[in-house]
């Protein structure tokens, strides 16, 4: 299959919303996320906040990877918050393609993310492309605090 | 106990790097953090490369938080990556005073971070500020590619 892959535009929100709406279709826990192309407007990179950028594959937009830069005692790193590829698209190659142009982010020594146990396929392609879960090899346990618990949190 | 959290700047790295080298002192698999002081003057927020920002407590700076700002479809958010308070100095309310300062960072709806299932203390510690653990309640787990992997995956 013929794909190609690029930096996302301001222009390409639209679509990265649509695809975003795709996988949380009926999920009543995301109802938050009906205003997603103005979430990414808001947040990306190309955007006053400077938070993330975005990779996009094919030429009618069939897959994605977002991501921002982290950095830990490795030195400078790549999070990979995001990556998709529409399920008609799959095994063509177009996630390693991602992963790669992520990979090859000038400076950076490591590339992280997460990813849910259940979800096998995925936890096969991470393995297979050569990423480690350091959750089961070494005790990594993601942790989170928002809504009402960060509100708490963040008075003196 | 009195003590004040303030932005760290370029001449702090130096007693940031100090306080690292104090918690892989003797592990070998850290050898690389030798150079840790030039590591964070590289990659700091306050260098080119915009990488983190660091708080830091008390005026003999005995601990800190490094963090940067991340993404994902809960929008703008924080990732700690270190929080660190000298042992003699714990149990005096540091650790919180710098977690509920990253709490505050204008517009974020969400602190995430990483911690080590054995560290028991450190667990008890998070659980009781509010924070959740998704590794545990729902699944997620931590994946990284580095070293020889990453350079694989980077291969077009």
């Amino acid at each position: 299959m013929d794909f190609s892959i690029r930096a996302a535009n301001m222009e390409d929100c639209k679509d990265i919303a649509r695809m975003i709406m795709l996988q949380v279709h009926n999920k009543p826990c995301c109802d938050y996320l009906s205003d997603m192309e103005n979430i990414l407007v808001n947040t990306s990179h190309f955007s006053r906040f400077h938070i993330f950028d975005c990779l996009l594959s094919g030429h009618t937009k069939i897959g994605y990877a977002l991501y921002f830069y982290s950095y830990s005692w490795l030195g400078r790193g790549i999070y990979m918050e995001d990556l998709y590829v529409m399920p008609e698209f799959r095994g063509k190659g177009i996630g390693k393609a991602l992963m790669s142009k992520l990979g090859l982010a000038a400076g950076c020594s490591n590339l992280k993310f997460t990813v849910l146990d259940w979800n096998k396929p995925s936890v096969d392609f991470y393995v297979s492309q050569g990423c480690s879960d350091i959750t089961a090899n070494f005790g990594f346990h993601c942790m989170r605090c928002e809504g009402e618990a960060l509100e708490h949190l963040a008075q003196p």
